[in-house]
């Protein structure tokens, strides 16, 4: 296979990977909306493993395990919302690095689903303790993103 | 089984079909942005199926299926934070009588989870008439939630 079609394949699977067929946005200002919802979630069902993980809550493993799986389901919807030219613009904090440089930002992208679907795997099968080593693959995973990608 | 006992299987069952478990929120304000995400989300996926039904958008299996797959998960999602004591005050449609009637509430959250899942079943087995008979149907447990439940 030659280079050309190389990229090819690989942007395709990306798209695929990324899950770039679910939304359409209609402006720019939906597509920000969106992916903050998603944040806003990510962020409230991670924070809910993490009182576990950090011994503030309980553990009930299937309580645990459905909120890792809500998480790896959410973990692949923020991409394409992202990527919307113009969307860093406005009530954001995305920064235009995004635009600048997407291969980089769909890689740390596809690096956040993936530890994130691993988390789910150690959640259902009940691996507390790789769940919280996972769990913190996982935090490291939002921060490499957050330090290049995001403006404050 | 007697009547006591029979209530009691019944909220214990629908406390772990509506998703209970999922998230703590510190403060009510906390609950109605979770909740409000989510149905942004939600509006988001379901107008995705509907150009689809409706001819606007053409029909491609997989993503349609990923779509309504999606749609599935975050169906599960809104109904401990529509129950948060104090919510129907502030940025938020939610009409006090969820609080009133909590018992319809969640017979037609469980309905609307139901509806969903089973048109994520048509959508995954490329069943696209079925699909769209089942997204009429979604978007009728959405109305009659939404003329009992909300204020505007």
């Amino acid at each position: 296979m030659n280079n050309i079609k190389k990229s090819i394949v690989c942007i395709v699977v990306l798209a695929v990977g990324i899950g770039f067929a679910y939304a359409q946005f209609a402006k720019p200002e939906d597509a920000i909306k969106y992916r903050k919802s998603v944040m806003t979630l990510i962020v409230q069902h991670f924070k809910g493993l993490g009182a576990v993980v950090q011994g503030k809550a309980p553990y009930d493993k299937d309580a645990f395990a459905k909120n890792a799986e809500v998480l790896k389901v959410l973990a692949t919807l923020p991409w394409q919302a992202t990527l919307e030219p113009g969307t860093d613009k406005g009530d954001t904090t995305l920064s235009a690095a995004v635009f600048k440089n997407q291969d980089e930002f769909k890689k740390i992208a596809m690096t956040f689903e993936n530890e994130t679907a691993k988390l789910a795997q150690f959640a259902s099968s009940g691996d507390l303790e790789g769940s919280k080593t996972q769990f913190g693959v996982v935090a490291g995973s939002c921060k490499s993103c957050h330090s290049q990608f995001r403006t404050k």
